[in-house]
């Protein structure tokens, strides 16, 4: 990813990355070596979801042959732990820490040793299954696990330089390189879960070895063009045991093998895998300059972000195969929008970056991050949510079956514990995600305090971002090349950004904005660019097809969409309401939730009506007297860190156009 | 039942009526017998549902030995053809059709013939598992089928004085007997589906049998006390198989057992099973006195009355488990309102107005059959609803996992067939739900063309209805006592009517109401009672607890509900709305959905927006004017009989308060 050298050092995001380090790394090692007691929830009601503890780092051992005992957890129960290392390699390279490094070099040598002669690598198989190998693709995740190890042992390698982190991906690469490919007698399948597309164009672009693009190509390609593949492996696996109870009942779509990649135009399945599919297709596209790989991702693009994609940057209206739907179906209180997905969002949209600078990419990655994504973890670092539901009310969680993977307060830790390491890794990594760089045109998509050192066709450029963001709407670059080339600076003014003023050295200019970015073409020496976004709070409508918002508004601030919780404004938020000229204020408080700006308004609210003595239907008018109320909003990334209560991101506004 | 003798020759019931006789009755005879080509659908997303054939009748011949094969469909599936025999027992009484009566004989035959030594009845057991007879008692719906067999058995005999089937019936009731109850070495168990309790109950009622009304006693004490019993037996039996794919995951409120009945407080579970229990509880109580009973009884009918039910008489909030949730939730577009769970609320309703004469049973007996229940079957009688929405979108149905039991068309059959027969015999025994005799003091409570002759002290009282009910409001009441004594005629005053007059032979009087009723005590003699309601269009409000309803309005007109559907109001129906001030107009249209009222008004409906160029979220307010619409409805029941489209009943209404 090329993103030059940053160095983040902001009020906003060193908390949550420091967070992540002191906290996140610690605690899943804890929990990975069945270490703490902790209450491990299951995701939703499901009895088939193990939740009794991880025994991660025990499954390596046994596969190692250094203790005995029998598999635990899901099958890609391995992936816990190469997330975990992906993470602790950006914290290494953001801040070394000798004990965590040693820490780490240990599990590098344990998954050594739990890779078999051949360079295969997966406890589960090893330990439990080894005669179904690759023979249950559909369920098994032996790819998709492998694919996280490449990204952990890149992302290691190029942190600590341990050289054998690379020598085991490297070697299991090989290993399903001889199994998998178009060649006769070669395994022609793929992975039910996408992900070692991705995972093998991190060891592409580390090592140069082309078989490994080729492979994460291949894999792209022959995906949806035999749409009986996982049937015929089912019906050819002796062991007729499902490795997943339950996967029978989704469609081809669920796993994206409805039609080959080139012809999909919509995002459909499990909303995961989707967007992992689509950041490997953007990844090889970027690389190999297929037409027909990047023109299905800007399709899919389109479809998720003009009709499929909720306001927060979530994705995947429903449970149900944690599942794309259709255009415009976007339930606030059964959708699933899992953490995972909006960080694979974030992958992709990153990815398109490096294909075409459009403002757009940085609008979503800006709106998945600061909503959804921060969304999934506590203020403390502790707890952790796989769903972001736009509405919560603990009673319908609770004893409505359909909602119980609406959670209103995050767990401790969960039975399928994708989540949180993958936004551990993500936050670790934000270096990668602020800048994009080609050849002498640097464009900056998001805005933290940071430096950023780049080389230029002529020596180094350095700019620096100083800001109060999202707080504040002013960021100040400074900005220096060392040669004599001029740099094109490419500033994206975000999609909510109306009124924005640009100074460079204190005088205002004007610049258009091109694809969502203004451009500064210049040899800049110690110059200074002062870009104001007007933060004013928001009111935003959903297309009229969106069943779900009709009627309603969002409110917003800069990029964080804010939310109302009963613990500010008492309980039955679904009686709040707003009219047309309703008047917003907000202010920093420094102690509230962290520090956070908290908007607040004069609203209405009717009277929830007497339980004994309001009858539940009558004509003689709604039942409950309106009145007047101060409504307060915080931000969405923010609710559920003060106990149990209901929360609401889309409010009524009374049609006041009579 | 205590209703008198009445005779039905009505415009609106008996089109439907003729059309069980006509076309029900012999369509489902064929399906039994699989003779007839006919799509049966699944009620909803999920491979374990049978649905090549019915193999109904040939279960049966299978277990008489007069076939071999093995038995096919849900373990349940001799209760088609038992409530198949219970409506043609109803026709036959209201018309006698010799042909039709020698096809049911020669049923009554055969279900005898499949009929054991000892008295057990089930074609499931016998054919496939008779060691587990009795052993799994959550699922196996052996006392189930038992039940609805009694119901039939009792009907039959009173119909066609078949002997046999009552022969049968008490053999059958015996075998349970010897086998179930608080002695030591019974079997202390109770079926997982309330209903036995109801067929015993007709069986004592028929016989006078003591025995079957304490047996019936017994199953209600039992239920809930050892809350164990299912997981016990579960585990004692050898063969592991579930006998019906998925019943685990259930709580214990799916079955009513989580604590004893006469402890319950609120309705819980699966939505047909608890009507069914009440309905036993309410019939065992109008009996024993039991006056814990009947105050379980009551407190249940608050809970479904007051906080549980639709709109349209609806009942079951979610497809998981096809049960209650909780308090005011009343989603419009996931609920089940199976039509099946309806019919057994207006049983509950009847059974209680054994107990205490009040107007609301009546209301709610009315409320679930003109909408719910009739909503259940198409005009052409040959098309099914299990499951009955009070909003549906095509597109929802199909593409979101979470709505595949909504469906937008009736199914020509249904994988579990439990609701057109259910439909069937309700309709077909109409006659004991228009009238409540208690001594010399008679009530109606269902208005429509009809004959009654009631015994009372003195002689006969005869009491002739004549209306244009539904769609007028007029009553008129041709009364006469035989003899001296005088009698009180109670007429039930509709929740719904505000406003309304009383002629007693031309002559205009006050009656107050008690209780939902007013009463005339006076010797008739070829008196007249004109009552005439006032049959306006009015707006319904929901509490402001029902969180799907807030904002919202329901037409309705005299019982009916209405509904909009897309084939008249085009699509897009939630993006239509209402005033405060809206007028509505309506007239009779003959040739329309076989004669009906159609409402209309002049609302508003905002423009869809375009897909390609209206953004999915806007601050510059909602996209697409508002214009004018003259909005359309049409009775709900009557939806879905013009292709498939969309169908709304809640439609927002402007907040014009400010």
């Amino acid at each position: 990813m090329t993103g030059g050298k940053i160095k983040i050092q902001d009020n906003f995001w060193s908390y949550y990355r420091d967070l992540i380090r002191t906290e996140v790394i610690p605690y899943q090692w804890k929990i990975l070596n069945d270490d703490i007691d902790v209450n491990i929830e299951r995701e939703r009601k499901d009895d088939s979801i193990p939740n009794e503890k991880s025994h991660a780092i025990e499954n390596f051992k046994i596969a190692a042959g250094l203790k005995s005992g029998s598999h635990y957890g899901w099958v890609f129960q391995d992936s816990d732990v190469y997330k975990w290392l992906e993470a602790v390699a950006y914290s290494l390279a953001e801040r070394m820490d000798e004990n965590l490094k040693i820490l780490a070099d240990g599990v590098v040598d344990l998954i050594g040793a739990a890779q078999e002669e051949d360079g295969y690598l997966n406890t589960y198989f090893t330990i439990a299954a080894p005669e179904r190998k690759f023979k249950r693709l559909s369920e098994s995740h032996e790819l998709y696990c492998a694919g996280h190890f490449f990204e952990a042992a890149a992302a290691y390698y190029e942190a600590a330089g341990n050289e054998k982190v690379l020598q085991i991906a490297c070697k299991l690469a090989d290993c399903i390189d001889s199994h998998f490919g178009s060649d006769k007698g070669k395994n022609h399948g793929y992975d039910g879960h996408e992900e070692i597309e991705i995972g093998l164009m991190c060891l592409y672009r580390l090592t140069g070895e082309k078989r490994y693009l080729n492979l994460s190509n291949y894999f792209l390609y022959i995906r949806g063009t035999d749409p009986g593949f996982f049937e015929m492996q089912k019906k050819e696996d002796k062991e007729k045991s499902p490795l997943i109870e339950g996967m029978d009942r989704w469609p081809l779509s669920y796993y994206q093998i409805h039609k080959p990649l080139p012809e999909q135009d919509t995002a459909e399945g499990h909303a995961v895998r989707l967007v992992y599919m689509c950041t490997a297709m953007a990844d090889v596209a970027a690389i190999t300059k297929d037409g027909k790989l990047l023109s299905a991702c800007k399709r899919i693009w389109r479809n998720i972000v003009d009709k499929r994609m909720y306001i927060t940057g979530g994705i995947g209206s429903t449970v149900l195969g944690e599942s794309f739907t259709f255009d415009y179906d976007l339930p606030n209180d059964t959708m699933y929008c899992e953490t995972c997905a909006s960080v694979g969002l974030i992958f992709f949209a990153r990815r398109m970056l490096e294909n075409e600078v459009k403002g757009e990419y940085g609008d979503v990655m800006e709106r998945a991050l600061y909503n959804t994504v921060l969304s999934g973890m506590a203020l403390d670092g502790r707890h952790f949510f796989y769903v972001n539901p736009l509405e919560a009310v603990p009673e319908c969680s609770e004893k409505d079956p359909g909602k119980s993977h609406v959670k209103c307060v995050r767990p401790e830790w969960l039975g399928c514990a994708c989540c949180p390491p993958n936004l551990a890794r993500l936050l670790a990594s934000l270096e990668k995600y602020i800048y994009l760089q080609k050849g002498n045109a640097i464009y900056a998509n998001l805005f933290m305090n940071c430096e950023g050192i780049f080389e230029t066709s002529d020596g180094t450029f350095t700019v620096k971002q100083k800001t109060n963001y999202p707080w504040e709407g002013a960021v100040c670059f400074s900005l220096n090349c060392e040669g004599k080339t001029p740099v094109i600076f490419g500033i994206r003014i975000p999609q909510w950004a109306d009124d924005y003023s640009i100074m460079i050295n204190r005088q205002v200019v004007n610049a258009e904005i091109k694809d969502g970015y203004i451009y500064i073409h210049q040899n800049f020496k110690d110059d200074e660019i002062i870009l104001n976004f007007t933060m004013k709070v928001e009111k935003w409508y959903a297309h009229p097809n969106v069943r779900s918002d009709i009627g309603k508004v969002a409110i917003t601030r800069g990029p964080l969409v804010y939310c109302m919780e009963s613990i500010d404004n008492g309980p039955h938020l679904h009686l709040m309401f707003l009219d047309e000229n309703t008047k917003f204020s907000y202010r920093f408080h420094e102690e509230v939730l962290g520090g956070a700006v908290i908007i607040e308004a004069d609203g209405y609210m009717r009277e929830p009506g007497t339980e004994d003595r309001t009858a539940l239907y009558q004509k003689s008018g709604p039942a409950g007297k309106v009145r007047r109320k101060v409504i307060k909003w915080i931000p969405y990334y923010a609710w559920a860190n003060r106990g149990m209560n209901e929360m609401q991101v889309w409010i009524r506004q009374a049609l006041s156009f009579l």
